[in-house]
């Protein structure tokens, strides 16, 4: 049989997308499903439900990364896909969950149409992806890799001081499966794109053939709290104005070294945080980012001196721990090729771009080939309740996703 | 009888301070008794029984100001001292505590000698002196002074979201005394200096001749919550660097007008507050203060300037609160030149000087002739568990508080 003319069922993928969005809804249409809260747990366990309704094997690893098997006709290395369905605190409802959700949907057309591919499929869904509640980010795929040592990734400290390894207990999520469940063939991951490219050029597919190179630090300030009345400006070690001089610094940087580079004071909190109080302590996260790795190591570079002169000047102690550090990453050429071939032939227009998000295939690149697929994000909105995507092209993305898949399960053994 | 010999029982006075600075303790020696909260009510309610000890007649007013009357022998308007007794939350023993204490070790003193006073003489303490809890600061002595009627500073909301009015009724100090209690003859507040004019010149007693503007305001910031990663800077709208932005200023702020001119940014909150989503909202305080009314106004002209501006190029709304505002004050300088005759004549070193915090003394100065004992605090340090000043400081502010109190309560009615 030709499954050329096989097509995705858009309205059951839409269906899938609004149910999951249920749990952890927030104002505006999005959700907020930290990882391993409660939230995330009812999450995992509707999207575990429908993985056993499509018939697909479910194993789950220690790190919480969760796989839903479709055995192929040969005794081949799976082909994966997947993405994540854990939020941001202020999430769309799109961010992850189309890459977990569009692979359902495969599965369930090829199940409809009696398609066998010749090697198995696996659809996944990767533990703490967002690191919104956790670092670092991408954790779940990062163990899968053997980038971290599970252990390692169990001890994490979540923000609200809870410890990973324990959340995943509560929440049942630590599972037996071996690490790694699975030595893909090749991985493809369909994901928004988050930025305002393809909707900006009115295109509907991006063949992602490279992603940033991620720099986290989160910096603590030692100062010296005092009335902000009396103090006079010349005797204060104030650790809120450093954590702000810190901000300034950094906007100017990016645009200093304009091109790829972006930099971004996400997170900022003063002690005591009051009015008349000069700050004792402030700690504040530094997310710098490039596709150039030299260059991000010279933005790194230029914080840190910055951060020694300006402990020095405002006779301040300042602290940085490294939150997380990802080389920028270069996808499969062949995977990157296939994903193109597919769009045009299913007449959808398309180009080659850089994600400037972190994603799960970027750890998988570490073990298989791998490339993602994007669709457009309106005006470029993420991490935002008014995320969104057009159900047409969601309908596209998972179109590319169901005949890159079948075209990479039918590849013979290397 | 003559009084010129009395003296206050330093171990006395310095036993009741430790007594309470044992609720709320905080490490480092320090207090936290944020108004209104039960660490503020154990408090209050310590204060009251020692005032009930030494024969006071104790009257609590709707705004939650108690008040320990001691009869006088003439029918004549009380002279009135007093301070607070709530603190920051990282605040010292001695802040505002020292000023009501020693005012019962000065009744204890008088007791003991069986000295009966001409005038009444009132040991007070008003509520929400520090303001870290609800605005305005100083709200107690304010609306004793007719600066506030009491309906609306009831209304007030905390930073946890209580209602004051609410949480004085809970604590049981909403008291049914009239508004105001007493039309006082005289008020002296003895308190710490919270610089560091008097330790760094190794003088005991400062004459508190005036006092600081005081400018609070809330900023808040509605920007556009984004991904951290995939968006360019130049179509950010970063409600978070918009806050560091206007810190950054405020400092540049102080340096250019020099003089007497304090900025402050003590609070800074960022929503949602994540390592990797431009920050979408952001709320901030401002603390400007100035000795010359003049300056004050042009220090708020600048900040509002540069707030529209800001809003302008980066593409945010500004909103602004105002949360406090009070004019530069001048004590009456008869009781300035009693406290400095009675410093003289108790052979202490002493100098007039401005105070870079509001007091209750400057509510006070309203409605009756009033002026502040300074004492030393060691390196200045203030609103910090470090906070500190001598024994022998305390002894001798307390007796300047004494003999002034002695002096304004001999004179006639006018």
């Amino acid at each position: 049989m030709t499954t050329s003319g096989l097509r995705v069922d858009a309205a059951r993928l839409l269906s899938r997308l609004a149910q999951l969005a249920e749990i952890g809804a927030i104002d505006g249409g999005g959700c907020c499903r930290l990882a391993l809260t409660d939230e995330d747990q009812a999450g995992r366990d509707r999207v575990v439900g429908w993985m056993r309704e499509l018939g697909l094997e479910v194993a789950i690893d220690p790190i919480g990364n969760v796989f839903g098997l479709r055995a192929g006709s040969q005794p081949l290395a799976p082909v994966m896909t997947g993405s994540h369905i854990d939020t941001v605190r202020t999430g769309g409802r799109y961010d992850g969950n189309l890459g977990v959700l569009a692979g359902l949907e495969v599965i369930a057309t090829l199940n409809a149409a009696g398609v066998v591919t010749p090697r198995p499929l696996v659809v996944a869904f990767f533990t703490n992806e967002e690191g919104a509640r956790f670092a670092p980010d991408m954790v779940g795929s990062l163990v899968f890799a053997g980038g971290l040592p599970a252990d390692e990734a169990l001890a994490a400290v979540a923000i609200d001081g809870k410890v990973l390894g324990d959340e995943l207990q509560r929440i049942g999520y630590a599972g037996a499966a071996p690490l790694p469940a699975y030595r893909p063939h090749a991985f493809v991951e369909l994901h928004i794109e988050q930025g305002p490219v393809l909707d900006a050029e009115g295109l509907t597919i991006g063949a992602v053939e490279d992603l940033q190179g991620i720099s986290w630090q989160e910096i603590a300030i030692a100062g010296q709290s005092n009335h902000a009345g009396t103090t006079p400006m010349r005797l204060r070690h104030d650790a809120g104005y450093c954590a702000a001089a810190i901000a300034g610094f950094l906007r100017g940087l990016a645009r200093d070294m304009g091109g790829a580079q972006v930099c971004t004071v996400g997170r900022i909190e003063l002690v005591p945080n009051l009015i008349n109080v000069i700050a004792a302590r402030a700690t504040l996260t530094a997310d710098l980012r490039n596709t150039d790795e030299s260059l991000l190591r010279q933005a790194e570079g230029r914080l840190d001196a910055f951060l020694a002169a300006l402990g020095r000047d405002e006779g301040v102690t300042i602290r940085t721990r490294r939150l997380a550090r990802f080389e920028p990453v270069s996808f499969d050429p062949a995977v990157i090729r296939c994903i193109e071939g597919v769009a045009s032939r299913l007449g959808l227009t398309q180009r080659r771009m850089t994600s400037g998000a972190g994603h799960d295939a970027q750890m998988l690149s570490r073990v298989c080939k791998a490339a993602m697929i994007f669709v457009p994000s309106v005006k470029g909105i993420s991490h935002n309740a008014a995320e969104h995507t057009a159900p047409a092209d969601l309908e596209a993305g998972a179109n590319v996703l169901l005949h890159t898949l079948l075209e990479l399960a039918a590849q013979e053994a290397p």
